[in-house]
């Protein structure tokens, strides 16, 4: 898909200050303004919109027909570091930094803060990456029964993803089952579900570059009355954190509506993580909502909700889903029902 | 498998110089001195070998059971940083730099440095890495044919090392066919293969964090005289480039090695990326093997040769293999055949 490049480096032109120009060396910033995808590029946008990328030999080809200047050198930010211009202060390293001429002014978050904000376009490809997502997971969810492993779990969710069109998994995917269930970035392990357990699975596709993220948290066999508890109190709170989704909401107010929830029925030690993050690009970007997270959100902004409740030593529940701020309330795209599923 | 993280630490220890601590932020090198594999977290080596960990609440379940401090806190490396304390330079941002305290010392390598040569049970799961790629690649090659796309054998081959054991693919499979085959850093499309056609197919498993680097090149029907003379070409410098593999050899003497008979044979303007690269708890690690790299291999050194000829709009060939460097010659640790497979 060709994207709006052009019109995407006018932006940063226009939102350059005090600097003649921003040296761009994050590799996700550098596929949003030019659109190669590549692990050695840089690009300088200067203020009257125009633009000069360098890449080494191993990409220069993808580069053919691209609308600016491109030069081939495998020193990609030296290439093009003068006094005056920005640098990405959140990307680059002190090494680097330091390794380049003096004079360079450290910026943070230019180019994120336009990305924040998608265009239809890139909605649409989140759209996909989602139904991606809750496609593979209606197929591989009614598979899942006691002696499976939670790696066994993963791998044919993510092969299932994969053959649907994803470009790949767009994190590793988390199956956390029983008392993993109380670790709430738990990798997967040989471990075998068991009737009884909870299983929370964390997953979801990329596509074309952009990533979806979505959670369900199943039970094996008639759940129990603290289970029962804590997957209604948590689905509670997740719809709580979507309701307060909108374009003018302040980040720790849509915290604070899932969290108070949780809070206020006694598990508030128990849900310290925070309740959502930007997607896109990234599988986690701006916004980030959190109890000191600042800032309003914006029309168009995809990002996840996903409150939980962990338990040491007998499990958790936490439910997630991805959706677009939208004035008039907030577009769901990850579609599967988030009623409890008893296998 | 429970790692010798104390070694480790005490080696990085005595391997520390006008700093009283290192604050090591890399997840990669936190993973290697702790075993804790976290997004978020810092520890603070100190020069008598004693060490504090730090990471948030979402890790802080997988330190139970480590043996050195652990702190829970979401500003992993604020908690650690003070006046003298060295920082990783290559891996701290600019942004992350300014934000801590003065007086903070930047290093570099320390930990890259030890993390070099490997010790035997690295290189096991190195071993384990390999035979899974070789494995997959004995099973998909065969079935490998005109009609199927790029995308399909990338996908088929990535679904079967994750069924023999990988924890995912070591990085995005390349499947490279025809004049696809000049872009060295090709991204599989839903191009068909052909009757004909050069495949370049760069490929390899992860297990336990090791990561497994493996090309060959096939071709579909019998081979064009320029095919068979350009993989005869790469096959006899990537032998040459094997060979000069030893613990005292000079980085850039085995780049010459190879790359020598590439451009005596008229091709030097078609292999312009580095010969190989370091492999271990990174896909790209040191040493790096180029013409203008410095400085002598070790014993115990897990490394790729892999050169390639690339002619635009023609096709290419890469051949690469993952090798540990050892006193009396090498160990081939993938094992899978370098004659043509014609298909």
């Amino acid at each position: 898909m060709i994207l709006d490049y052009v019109g995407r480096r006018a932006r940063l032109a226009t939102a350059l200050e005090g600097v003649d120009a921003l040296l761009v060396t994050n590799p996700l910033n550098v596929r949003y303004l030019t659109g190669l995808d590549s692990s050695n590029a840089a690009v300088l946008v200067r203020a009257d919109g125009s633009a000069t990328l360098v890449t080494d030999s191993r990409y220069i080809e993808m580069t053919k027909g691209m609308d600016l200047e491109v030069i081939e050198d495998g020193d990609v930010a030296g290439r093009l570091a003068a006094a005056g211009v920005g640098i990405e202060a959140g990307h680059m390293t002190v090494a680097a930094y330091n390794r380049l001429v003096e004079g360079l002014i450290p910026t943070q978050g230019l180019v994120e803060g336009l990305r924040m904000v998608k265009d239809e376009q890139e909605i649409d490809l989140l759209r996909t990456a989602c139904a991606i997502s809750d496609q593979a997971f209606a197929e591989i969810s009614v598979q899942i029964k006691a002696g499976m492993s939670e790696r066994e779990v993963a791998r044919v969710l993510e092969a299932r993803m994969v053959e649907l069109g994803a470009d790949k998994p767009a994190f590793d995917t988390i199956v956390a089952s029983g008392e993993n269930g109380a670790i709430p970035h738990h990798s997967p392990t040989e471990r075998e579900l068991r009737a009884g357990d909870l299983v929370t699975i964390d997953f979801g596709a990329r596509y074309q570059g952009y990533h979806a993220d979505m959670t369900r948290t199943l039970v094996l066999g008639p759940p129990a009355d603290w289970q029962r508890e804590i997957y209604d109190l948590v689905a509670a709170a997740q719809r709580a954190g979507r309701e307060a989704l909108a374009p003018d909401a302040e980040a720790r107010d849509i915290d604070t509506a899932a969290r108070s929830m949780i809070a206020e029925a006694g598990y508030g030690d128990f849900f310290r993580h925070g309740l959502g993050h930007g997607v896109g690009l990234e599988i986690h970007e701006e916004p980030f909502l959190g109890p000191s997270r600042n800032g309003r959100l914006k029309d168009r902004v995809p990002i996840t909700v996903e409150p939980g409740v962990y338990l040491p030593g007998r499990g958790g529940v936490r439910i997630e889903d991805t959706l677009v701020t939208r004035v008039g309330g907030p577009e769901l795209l990850t579609m599967t029902t988030k009623e409890l599923l008893v296998l």
